[in-house]
Formats: C-alpha cells, structure tokens, sequence
C-alpha cells in the first residue's frame, strides 16, 4: 500500500494525506480505516491534505467529498487544505462545491479552527 | 409492535431507537406519533438511536431522513448518536449524507449541544 492510506494523529485531529495517484482499492481502505479511527481516536476534525494534487477528476472530487461525508456522519469536522488554484477551479467546473467540508490554508489554520470550535 | 416505536422524553429532546428489524408500518406509525409528540410536548430536539444498527441500507438510511425532515420541519433539531463507522461509510456510498441532521457520538453529546443551543 502507497503513502494514501497513512493517517496521522496531530493535536485533536486525524491527518490525512491524498497522494494524486490513488486507487479504488486504496481509497476503500482508506475509508475504512479513516472511519475506525474516527470512532476509537474520538477526534474533532479531520484534515484532509491534498497538496500532492495538482490536478484533480471526478474520481478523486469524489473521494474528497466522501470522506468528508463519513467525517460529518461520525462527528468530525473536515477541513482540506493545500488546495491549488487550478484544482479549486477545476472542482468548482466539475460542480463539486464540497459542501461537507471546510477550507483551510495549512494544516496549522485548520488546527486552530479546530482549537476554537 | 416491537421497541421501534418507543419515544422517551429526555430533558427537552424526545429519543427515538431505531432497531434493525424496522419494517415499513412501524415507520410509518413511528413517524406519526413522532410528530404528534414534537408538537405537543414543544421540544427542542430529536436525537435518534441508530447504535443498533450494525448495516444500513437505503431503506433505513431514508427512514432516518424522513425523521429528521419531519423533525425539522416541526422547529426541533435532530441529532443521530451511535452510528458505527460502517454504517457511516455505506451512507456516504448510498449518497444519503443525511443534510437535515446533525451526528453527536453520544445521547450525552447530543444533550448537551442541545443545552447550548
């Protein structure tokens, strides 16, 4: 398994980040192992790092808003950051608005979001 | 009729379980008395108990959507407790993100977000 599926704890969050050549299977496994964390970690938020993106597709659009979509149903705040120009263009084109997560600059502004909630 | 159709009051919220054996007439009958009772006992909130729940399929996940569209409608906020990591990623495969509720890991959590409310 690449570096997709590799979730870090930092402060009350778990720290997830999306290499740009992720797969179906890997993303499964992320989403299950995401979720069994969510659960035991009893964590506030999820951050979700796709700075490794420079590009982005319905695919990984998708991705994105699932796991925002799980984070919410268990609880847990989501924020994304790292997110290039081109690809918030490009997710906006595709009419992906990811409506269960929040924006951040950098890890430390969600961290702090997460802090003040 | 089984446990699914049993509404407590608790503090200002009614607490509804949903077992996994729900069919379609106790829904229904559930759904009536739970509006009656939001109206005349003037609550804040719904919380529905969905830690029975092992699976989820698309008719329990639009079940939950229609109690909480139902609750929302009635002025009371909803908060589904106890939902198992699995469930939550099967309603994010469903498409079911469940707009109209809030998730709360506990009753406790969700009473207390109530109280702030």
């Amino acid at each position: 398994m690449s570096g997709i599926a590799s979730i870090h704890l930092v402060e009350n969050a778990l720290l997830v980040s999306i290499q740009d050549d992720v797969n179906d299977t890997e993303i499964l496994e992320l989403q299950d192992s995401l979720s069994r964390r969510i659960a035991q970690d009893n964590v506030a938020g999820v951050i979700i790092d796709i700075s490794a993106l420079e590009i982005v597709d319905t695919f990984v659009g998708r991705v994105i808003a699932q796991l925002a979509g799980i984070s919410k149903l268990l609880d847990a705040k989501t924020y994304v950051v790292g997110m290039r120009p081109a690809v918030a263009m490009t997710l906006v084109e595709l009419g992906m608005y990811l409506p269960e997560a929040q924006t951040a600059l950098s890890l430390s502004h969600a961290l702090s979001q997460l802090r003040s909630d």
